[in-house]
């Protein structure tokens, strides 16, 4: 009798259907765990926190141990990414982000790859420490933002809504502005790299707001963006695995899918099991999809949503996730609940 | 040699191909243009430009003056069904819309359709008013918001990003849930006829909130209601066509626009173009589906979309539209641009 080696969250990126999948969920550190809070206490603003090595370890482990997730992904932001190109980052409590805006060619001249990785070295020291002190059966994901996401934070100086500031450059502009995506892909690349050899044995691209745009917009700058940075990513680390996550990405989820080279892709709470397990699974393993707010709904509908997520995609590689981060008003009885169902 | 009789707009929405598609932009009436601005100023607040027949017809005309769409909507706004039943809706500037939340039965209790037509009545009559003014092609478009995005306002008190109140309740008690919705079918049959028998031609549900649902929330609180809104106004009215907008329903704008009974679907911007003329546009009319974002970069890049769009759709019925509502900071030239290039 073999017994199959490797960690479960490893085995089902390759392609394994495991009858228990593996689980992790998006920010499963963060405010709703009463010890992230005493943390966050302690370390003063929100990049000093993404910047302590120490702190940043203690948070990513905080999850795992309560709840023996299979993954753990590394504490920190896909704002790092801008911060260590040079552009001013702040994070306002209850106001969420604020940067200095890129909008245009004078904008991009004052950013740059040089000393980039000094400046984001705490990063790597933190993925080392987690690589360190994880049980070893839980795999370390890496991550970054992809090229768009980023892009429009850079361009509107926060969150936004219409995305009117990085639409203008990148319609108006479309040369200009690949400018900077090519920076982001050059960055995203050394990045990510830097974390592997850190000890990420994973890698999850965000590209949280690929739901805006047409598809002649996604295609330039999710997917093809997308296709570069694995391509690189695969010359230096052929044995990484790497999930893409394009939120909101609907029928496009194809494309991105089937021709960006990613291990795996990442489902959103509006993806249709029964659709996406043929579209999708049957080509890649596919991470999700659970709604957040069931977890603060908690009860039968909780329950009920889970037995119809692991149902639908249990005839191939699945990992089990959310559609989207935990939310803050998350009771951590109900996590609980769900990780009690997910382990037995 | 026969002449097709009737307006642009409706031999559209019975399925027929037009070398020229109709069309208009929705929130084509709004702070854009100086002339609303000028007019919104005068009206106090935004209620008491919606509430004031004379005022409120003037706006709606406005674009149709500039632009000549083939279709002109009623300017109100889907909070009109919440404020008619009872809810305190107030809009504060720059703030949008905040409501006195209904998230429990005893909240639902306080809401009633007694009085209801009575609250709304200057509605009906804009929609008199603003059919009698209407150039005689031009198509008058009644609306209201689906009844899970009214919901949403409903329960949150305004406008939300993670939908935590709405689906607390709605997860957590969805019979009770239920009622409020089934109130709000009730409530928008009974608005949406009166609109019709005050003169439109041609109504539109809005469920902008339909992307936050997975499926098994979206056919129970999106398709469902709808169905039965639907059938109800049919059976009242068989000759107005209903367009329906489940903003961000991805692959489920399938079986949105296949079990619903409406006549036409409106698509997001999303939506690929190659897959919805293929997958929806063979069943039923579609409208659609340009990045408002566009109408601010204007330019090639407006220019290049339209076509894209133009031709994409032009094997079968197509109501050119945006993908979302016109953003304030378009200029009126572009909108010139565009509508000149549609009539063209």
């Amino acid at each position: 009798m073999a017994i199959t080696p490797g960690k479960r969250m490893l085995r089902a990126l390759k392609g394994e259907r495991l009858d228990k999948p593996p689980f992790w969920l998006m920010r499963q550190a963060g405010r709703y765990l009463p010890e992230y809070r005493e943390i966050r206490s302690q370390a003063g603003g929100f990049l000093d926190l993404c910047f302590s090595p120490k702190l940043a370890c203690e948070v990513t482990l905080q999850p795992i141990r309560r709840y023996g997730m299979d993954a753990a992904i590394l504490f920190s932001d896909i704002l790092i990414v801008p911060y260590g190109l040079g552009q001013g980052v702040a994070f306002k409590e209850g106001e969420g982000p604020v940067l200095d805006p890129v909008r245009n060619a004078s904008d991009l001249s004052r950013l740059s790859l040089d000393g980039f990785h000094e400046r984001v070295a705490p990063v790597y020291e933190t993925v080392s420490r987690i690589a360190e002190a994880l049980p070893k059966e839980t795999t370390l994901i890496g991550f970054a933002g992809s090229p768009w996401t980023v892009a429009t934070y850079m361009a509107e100086g926060g969150g936004s809504k219409e995305f009117v500031a990085v639409k203008r450059w990148a319609y108006g502009d479309p040369e200009g502005f690949g400018q900077l995506i090519d920076l982001l892909v050059e960055a995203t690349v050394s990045y990510l790299s830097h974390q592997v050899e850190a000890g990420a044995e994973v890698l999850q691209l965000f590209d949280s707001w690929a739901g805006a745009l047409p598809e002649p917009g996604f295609r330039r700058w999710c997917i093809e963006p997308t296709i570069r940075i694995v391509a690189a990513l695969k010359a230096r680390h052929p044995d990484i695995p790497i999930i893409g996550f394009p939120r909101g990405a609907g029928t496009l989820y194809v494309p991105y899918a089937t021709e960006t080279g990613i291990d795996a892709v990442s489902l959103d709470t509006t993806v249709s099991v029964a659709w996406a397990a043929e579209a999708l699974q049957s080509k890649l393993p596919v991470q999700g999809n659970l709604d957040p707010i069931l977890l603060v709904a908690g009860g039968d509908a909780l329950d009920r949503e889970v037995e119809r997520i692991l149902s639908g995609f249990s005839g191939g590689a699945h990992i089990f996730n959310l559609g989207h981060g935990v939310t803050q008003t998350t009771p951590p009885e109900t996590v609980e609940r769900l990780a009690r169902r997910l382990r037995a």
